[in-house]
């Protein structure tokens, strides 16, 4: 298949899950330590995937978490980050400037900051009070912090039982969701490979999703143009401006949002032609039960996404590496 | 001038700030019974005031203050919200659905609600814990009960000189900020009156009116194509799809995160030639000390905002009051 190496892409997510006796060491000390809050800070690509990390946590939890984007806390700052303050980061160069001052800031006012870092010969790998290196699988290593603390917190029972299923089961079930959606991610592709604007709508553990998908992959990625609303925000000025042909794509996750991504989906039907709905919950996931499939939806999203990716590369001709302005020219 | 009535307006931002005595009242009681938390909660064009709220708040306070949206609230929860909160809403119709569902659930959920109400025999009027009513001036109530908190704990020892100044002088000042602007604004609606897709970008406290500037005013009232980004965010995607002539405007003001709009006002200097900056910093606002204009620069903003509408509508024949699907169908 079209850029599909199963092997590799099984291995990776694997790999990625092995890393839980890692992050468990880091969470059960901090948790031993005491925490006041958590704070997930990123930029761009990154801090989309803290606000999935955070949107996740609030469902159960009853701790302080939020997300900081990392030049708006380099600028303002925030005094709830200090003492007590676990932060997570993610970086695949670790040598993101906003992210490095941001880090260097919040580690000064007393944070404590595990890194995941790709690279482990990076500014921000030795800035970090503590790293995990490994490439790739962002969102699965923020889910694994993330459920840990949820587990101590006393509000995920599951834990044990569920990341059993993840570890025997989720590397295959996501590659199997790549591969059933290959056609629709070739059709897909093919219906919008000229749009001048693509609008992509979404909620809950996805809407971070919404927001890299249109911002990190159409934007920086196929220099095409995007916006991306939540869900709940749609009906709050989009509907107006969405003509029967405006391209709309919603996604559709199985959290407890799930609910107000159906609500567009379902005024998209009655007043749209260019319409398109990608619900995790038509892709199995065989092994995984159904009370789990929430905690990935994000992950069965990106595995879709990602066919859409290969063959708009595949179709435009236009390499998807390639930049014209990112780490390119100073500004 | 056209569509502005200096009395009638002149009076309308000294009647809110007139407010302050009740809002003063409210707060001080919260402060006296002890608070938790601050959530600032509310959709669409209510929710994008109360990120501004926040940032605000952020730039000083170590109080515990987030926003939430009110659909989300309703679908997933936050155990954050409860017993010690203290909740502000603001609703013009007093009947916005999702915010009705999420007060209903914050007081039983055992949080407080200050509801700025324009409307009094409304559902919202109703179900607040304690209501002011008043119309129109949203982002004012908001700072006025923001900066109170922030006098209480500490951390405004301004607070009574500047609103002195405010309560004198900034009411004309944001009239002459509007006509001051009119010849501005009708140039730049004459200029993107076509624009197929128009991108607005800004930070800080000027970030919320960034995005519903773009979403309430121009994709809702005037049914025109927006994209609104962060400008910490604009590095890390939209900058790749900035071409010469694409129509990109950002809202500068003059609060901690002014830097970060200049940066991409920087970057479109040397990239676009289809730019526009809006600089709060070009407004004189006699009467008010330097140190006070960060306070005021959202309202700078509007006021710059109000004179291209005014235009656009003019230019358009597009009525700003008219919808399609708002109110208007079932969805």
């Amino acid at each position: 298949m079209l850029k599909l190496d199963e092997r590799k892409q099984t291995e990776s997510v694997r790999g990625a899950l092995a890393l839980r006796p890692l992050i468990e060491t880091e969470v059960d000390a901090a948790w031993d330590r005491g925490i006041k809050n958590i704070c997930w800070l990123g930029i761009g690509g990154t801090w989309a995937s803290c606000l999935q990390a955070v949107t996740h946590m609030k469902e159960r939890s009853s701790l302080e978490v939020f997300s900081a984007n990392a030049a708006e806390y380099v600028a303002t700052g925030d005094r709830r980050i200090g003492e007590g303050t676990f932060m997570v980061i993610s970086s695949v160069t670790g040598s993101t400037t906003e992210v490095i001052d941001a880090v260097y800031k919040a580690r000064g006012a007393g944070a404590y900051v595990l890194g995941f870092i790709d690279k482990e010969d990076s500014p921000l790998a030795s800035l970090v009070d503590s790293r995990i290196t490994y490439p790739a699988n962002e969102q699965l290593k923020f889910f694994m912090a993330a459920d840990r603390f949820l587990y101590h917190e006393g509000v995920m029972p599951e834990y044990e039982d569920m990341y059993a299923q993840f570890d025997e089961y989720l590397p295959e079930a996501l590659v199997e969701a790549e591969k059933a959606a290959d056609d629709f991610g070739e059709s897909f592709a093919r219906s919008h490979m000229d749009d001048k604007l693509h609008y992509f709508v979404g909620a809950g553990t996805l809407y971070g999703a919404t927001y890299s998908y249109g911002m990190c992959y159409w934007e920086e990625m196929h220099w095409m143009r995007t916006k991306s609303i939540h869900s709940a925000e749609f009906f709050h000025g989009m509907l107006e401006i969405v003509d029967e042909d405006t391209p709309v794509t919603v996604f559709i996750g199985e959290d407890s949002q799930r609910a107000l991504g159906e609500r567009v989906a379902r005024f998209l039907e009655a007043h749209s032609k260019n319409y398109t709905v990608i619900d995790t919950k038509d892709y199995t996931l065989p092994g995984i039960d159904e009370m789990y499939r929430p905690a990935v939806s994000h992950l069965v999203m990106h595995a879709v996404t990602n066919r859409i990716d290969a063959h708009l590369e595949e179709l435009t001709g236009h390499d998807m590496t390639v930049r014209r302005f990112y780490r390119k020219v100073d500004y």
